[in-house]
């Protein structure tokens, strides 16, 4: 099976990147943004077959390797 | 209202930061792990209150800006 795994900064966390997408948007003529924040996804293709089992292995996953948990938020979705 | 953009990888393309991501997991002793693809995600908060308008407005900032639509798919959601 796979996991969606999306990977946020918390919020009150500067996102450099994100205000750089927020100019150039700016700077190409797109009104109307008011903020800008970019996230990490990443898709995990699984052996596992149970699905409680396999979003227990990615939160681990995220908790070691995939998130800076200080700083940012995951979330798990396990799809067929 | 607020979008959610995925932009993945098209299938083909070599993911160097997903298969270093898969081999870190390998190395931390995750196993069943068969492919990591690690794609971007982006949140922007709009002034636009029509979801339709809002919508076309942000596949245009994905095909001038937020993806690079040789190697990359975009995907757009909007929400309340």
């Amino acid at each position: 099976m796979k996991a969606r795994i999306h990977v946020t900064l918390k919020n009150g966390v500067l996102d450099p990147q994100g205000k750089a997408i927020g100019h150039a948007l700016a700077a190409l003529g797109f009104a109307g943004v008011n903020d800008v924040r970019q996230g990490k996804f990443i898709e995990i293709d699984l052996t596992e077959t149970d699905a409680k089992k396999a979003e227990a292995n990615v939160k681990a996953m995220c908790q070691k390797l995939l998130a800076n948990t200080v700083i940012e938020n995951y979330s798990v979705e396990i799809v067929g």
